[in-house]
Formats: C-alpha cells, structure tokens, sequence
C-alpha cells in the first residue's frame, strides 16, 4: 500500500471509530482497534512503518470434515502453541513487539534479544515476525504448555512484510526461518484430503502430549483455519475456572463443547478418567479458590516473569495496575534484580470472584 | 385488597407495560409479567378474583452461614421439590392452575382432580394452593425428583388466600392440609440457630437421596429463603446439557459454584467420584445428543404426560408449538388414548444445538 492512501484511511478509520492515536514507548502511533477495508484489527501505523495486523483464523472443530469442507487443494500443518500472539518489527531504529491488538508489549519488546536473533532484522529490516510466545513465566496467560520448563520460549509461525497484510508463503517463510535461524513452530509438513488419517494421529498425540492442536494453511492462498485438541480444552477450562465470574461463561460451554466433539470425531467414549479430568478442572480449581479465599480473602493467580530493564517492568506493572478491565485488579508482590534480570512478580485478583465468595460465604442471598 | 383500588392499579400497570390483558379456556384476565408495587409477578386478576403471585425467594448456598445471616429467630425448614411450581384456585366455578408467570397451566389445569381432593375448594373457594408438580410424565421438565416412579404428583408447600399476596403461617397451612389432605411437602420441623447441626444431616441425606433441597421459612414473617444440595446441581447440569445452546451458559457456571461451595461447607473433598459425576453430566450427554443427531438430524428430548381430555391436550400441544421462543421447536410425536387418559408424546427441539452440531460435523468454521 502506498503511504499517502494509507495515512488517509487512518485518518477516516480514526474518524469512524475504528483506530486510535497512541503513545507508549516515547512513539507515536495510529492502532486501528477493528478491521478496516483490507487492513485487519491490531496494524500499527508509525510515521516510518506500516505493520499489519494479524487476521482472525477460523477454527474447525471436526478434523475431518473441517479440512474436507475448508480446504480444497493442499495445506500445511504445523503446531499450534498455546500463548500469547505476537509480532515483531523493526521500527527506526527499534524493535518492538506488538500484542494482537496492537499495543506495544512491553513485556516482549523488553525480552526480544532473547527471544530471537535479532540480526534478522538487519537484513531484513522490513519483515514481520509472527510468533506465540509462550512458557511458565509468561505475564499474561495463566497456562503454559508442559514442554517449556521455564521463562518463555518464541515460536514464529508466519512471517510478513511492513506495508502489507499479507503472508509470505510456506516455501519463502520457511527458507528465511532457515536464514535466521528464528525459533519456530513444528511444520509437521504438507497434506491434501488424501492423507488426513496421517493428521488425525497427530492429532491424537499432540493431545495425549499436552499440546494445543494444529493450524492449517492452505498452498497458494492465504487461507488458514486452526482446530484444538481434547485435552487442550480441559486445560483452558483448568486455567480459567478460578476466573469464573471474569470469564465468559460461554468460554467454559464452547471448551466442552469442543471436547465433546473431538472424543466423538476420535470414536472415544467419554471416560471415566475424561470426565474426571473436566470435572476436576471445575472442582479442583474452585476448592483452591476457596482455600485461598479463606487464607488471603483474595482469589488471584500469581504471575511471575524476567525483564532485561527495571524502567520496562515498571511500565509494564503500572499499566496492568491503570486498565482495571473486568473487575481484574494487578497487585505487585515483588521486582528485584536477579542476576542479569529484574524478576516480577504480581497477583491479578479476580475481584468479582472474592465478591461472589464473601457475598455466599457470608451468607447472602441470591436470586436467579 | 379492595376490589376497586385493584382494579385501577391493573389499568395503571397495563399502561407501564407490567402487565397484559390474556385470554384462554374462554376467559379473560389480567396478567402481572411484572412485580408491580406490592402485587408480585404471576398476580392474576379475573372479574370475580385476585389470584396473587407466588414471590421469587432467595437462595442462600451456604446452609449455616446462610441460615444465620438470614433467619434471626426461628424457622420452619420444609423439603424442596424439584418441579415446576403451579398456584390452584377457584375462579368462578372453575378449578385453575396456573403458572408462575400468572399464564393457566392447561396440563395441571385438566390434571388437578388427580393432584388432589377438589372439596377444599368447596368449603374454603377463596384458597390458593401454591404447590410443586413433578414427577416423570410432567411436561415442562427434563428431569424428575427419583422417589416419583411415574405420572406427576403435587406437593403443596404455601396456602395463600384470594386477594393478598400474603401466606397464612405455617399453623394454619399445617392445619388446612391436614383438614383438606392435601398433599404437601415433607415438613423436617421447626429449627433456630442452635439447631443447625441436625439440617446441615438433614441437607446431606437430601444429597445422598438425589432430592433437590430446603426451603426455610422464618416464624412470624413472610421471610423465606431456599437452598439446593450438591448433586441436584449436577442432576440439573445432566438435564440441561442438550441444549447447551438453548440455556443461558451461566446456568451451568452458577450451578457449578454451588456444588463446590457445598462441598466445601461439607468439607468434602472434591472426589473422583464427584468430578466424574460433574464431566459426565456434560460429556455423556453431548455424547447422546451427537449419536441422536447422527441418527435423526435432531436433538431432542422426548416428553410424555397424560390428560383427561382431548381438548387441554390439543390446546396444550398447540400453544407449545406457537411458542417457539429461544430456538425450541416442539413436533408431537403421539396422542391417543389409552385407558382414562390421553396420552400426549412430544419432543422438544433444541433447533440452535441441531444448527451448531450441523455446522460443526459438516466442517463450518467459527470464529472466536
């Protein structure tokens, strides 16, 4: 896109209500919080750059028929991670890290040099890496896949271009993933309607290792879908339930749902062992709550996460502790220098949920 | 009430929007669809009568700090029965039941000689019975209380007169179902915070039994409040879960919590039993509900119950059909007659569920 029509559709998306002006970071920036005409919801325009936003993937819930109905020549598989969605772009002179949204993330921006070789974005100045970051001592998700023992690990799973919503193909991503070495995910390789059986026992093992399911694109296009595995779903629950009153109950009914619909797909009878596992993510989770609600009269989770700069573990706690969205409250329990890292931690207080507790523990009423 | 003044407040809340001129078995009433000033929602108002509302009642879900928050001097604890609740009286020459949102129930209303002995009314024509109808031929309800082994039967529990939304005390309820046999609710007795031991047994047996709950109801006032034992939350989740899509998705999350919080008031461990009985409501009966779409292209439940004549049974099935509210489609499967009775057959179409899972097994995608 050129840069002239570009600063004019920011200017008419500010208009209608679908991008805002922003200033983080000392930067000045457009973030376009919807989708407008081509440019998806979370792009970024700087006055050196044009980041694109990444497009909603649709999800199929059924392997089978998904790839059959959504996907009519080729595609790839590769793994999907269960983190957060990043990208990554050179901007002047920096390198920063914008969330799904399109708000710098202090937190990944602080961490980039860890996360990547960053040389990649002396050579190529103008790409685009698209990435989940993921792990234990992530600052915003309260679940981590079993395979990352500690901080949090980047894995790219696209790559674009300033300027342009659209990706790079499989072949070129692949090569320049190859040339820089960047992190990725697993490319489990290339499928067609011919070989879904071979996709469904990935699916099956990717399930019982703990992992989160598959994403799918097709060659030649830009078309993607993603699709979760079983287990996955009992784990977001399992994450989630302390947030009950935060979350959207549908949330909980679309993970069930779903896992109804893999262990059916999959010729399972429900188990005594799954249902165990779906009951325990309510009940195990609520019983901690409650715990921890008579010990502290707070329900929180802890966060702990690794900043290379004191000033950015700053920003990054002051501005959780400012957007007090949905009855969430951000307490910060700890930030001391740790070797070469400023170690944070804090509590996000589900502020509705010690509400709900002291409301019924107390015994108030309720009416339906 | 005097007759006049509630005659204009029924004008005045017409012209609010509280309430609705009806018609139906050739009669025409006033129906409150709101609480309006002290006539709750439910009232009815015929030419000849002032039929009032039964109230909401609020839920406690701890027992004993529940019981002690609310009640100051002593109360009466009565079993709560899981059905649908139906206010009985005299209009006219006419026996009514109606519902509890003040529409005349034409199942309860063609039943009600089998639901009880109909000469209360003769001696005393200005009673209104408010009662539960349950059992497994009931046509509103999946689920049924497991002590009733067929057909629906009634369970009084308040006595209010024509006129004032007020109840006659326990007393003399007592003494007019005793004098009228009415049939009624099981009354545990008479309890005050000193006693709370022996209901905390009594609301643990109701769980081991599969009974439903409580309901307290303090001495000397109109002060009530109810409670539910832990497994009627998963019995409810199990009747429900077809139509996941059908029910508020905070259904599910509400009785969720109220199951932990009894166990935990319990100080009952979350059990593998327990968890299993909780994922399996969800996840066995997805599982039928996949197998019957596979096999009929519909989710349904079957509902079956039994009337003394031809006409309430056509009007009742007619008016379900009419109202197809929130996505439920109602197709009779079955009405003929089979001793005394006519037997009425008919499923309930969960059209939303039939819609997702029609979407999904073909391949559709959705988007979060």
């Amino acid at each position: 896109m050129e840069n002239e029509r570009v600063r004019q559709e920011a200017e008419a998306a500010i208009q209608e209500g679908k991008a805002k002006r922003e200033q983080s970071f000392g930067l000045r920036y457009v973030r376009f919080s919807d989708d407008y005409r081509e440019l998806p919801r979370g792009t970024v325009l700087f006055e050196e750059a044009l980041i694109p936003g990444y497009p909603q993937i649709g999800r199929i819930v059924v392997l089978r028929s998904g790839l059959a109905e959504q996907f009519h020549g080729s595609f790839w598989a590769e793994e999907k991670v269960n983190g957060f969605n990043v990208r990554i772009a050179k901007v002047g002179d920096r390198i920063l890290a914008f969330s799904r949204g399109g708000f710098i993330c202090p937190f990944t921006t602080d961490r980039v040099g860890d996360l990547l070789d960053l040389t990649v974005f002396e050579e190529a100045p103008d790409l685009v890496v698209c990435a989940e970051v993921a792990g234990p001592e992530n600052p915003y998700h309260e679940g981590s896949p079993p395979f990352i023992p500690a901080d949090v690990q980047l894995f790219t799973f696209d790559l674009m271009r300033h300027g342009s919503a659209r990706f790079l193909n499989q072949e070129e991503k692949m090569k320049l993933i190859d040339r820089y070495r960047l992190p990725a995910t697993t490319i489990f390789g290339q499928y067609n309607r011919q070989n879904i059986d071979e996709l469904e026992s990935i699916g099956l093992r990717l399930d019982r290792e703990g992992k989160e399911g598959i994403v799918f694109k097709e060659v030649g296009s830009q078309k993607r879908a993603k699709y979760v595995v079983g287990q996955s779903n009992i784990q977001d629950i399992n994450d989630a339930a302390i947030n009950l009153m935060d979350v959207h109950s549908s949330f909980f009914m679309d993970r069930i749902l779903r896992l109804a619909l893999f262990l059916d797909e999959h010729e399972l009878e429900p188990s005594r062992a799954i249902k165990e596992q779906l009951g325990g993510a309510f009940l195990d989770q609520l019983s901690s709550a409650l715990e921890q609600y008579r010990g502290t009269h707070h329900v929180s989770h802890r966060f702990k996460c690794r900043f290379r700069s004191y000033e950015n573990a700053s920003y990054f706690i002051e501005s959780l502790q400012r957007i007090r969205k949905q009855g969430v409250q951000t307490l910060q329990r700890r930030l001391e220098q740790e070797g070469e890292f400023w170690v944070l931690e804090f509590e996000r207080v589900s502020t509705r949920m010690v509400g709900l507790l002291g409301h019924s523990l107390g015994g108030g009423v309720t009416y339906d």
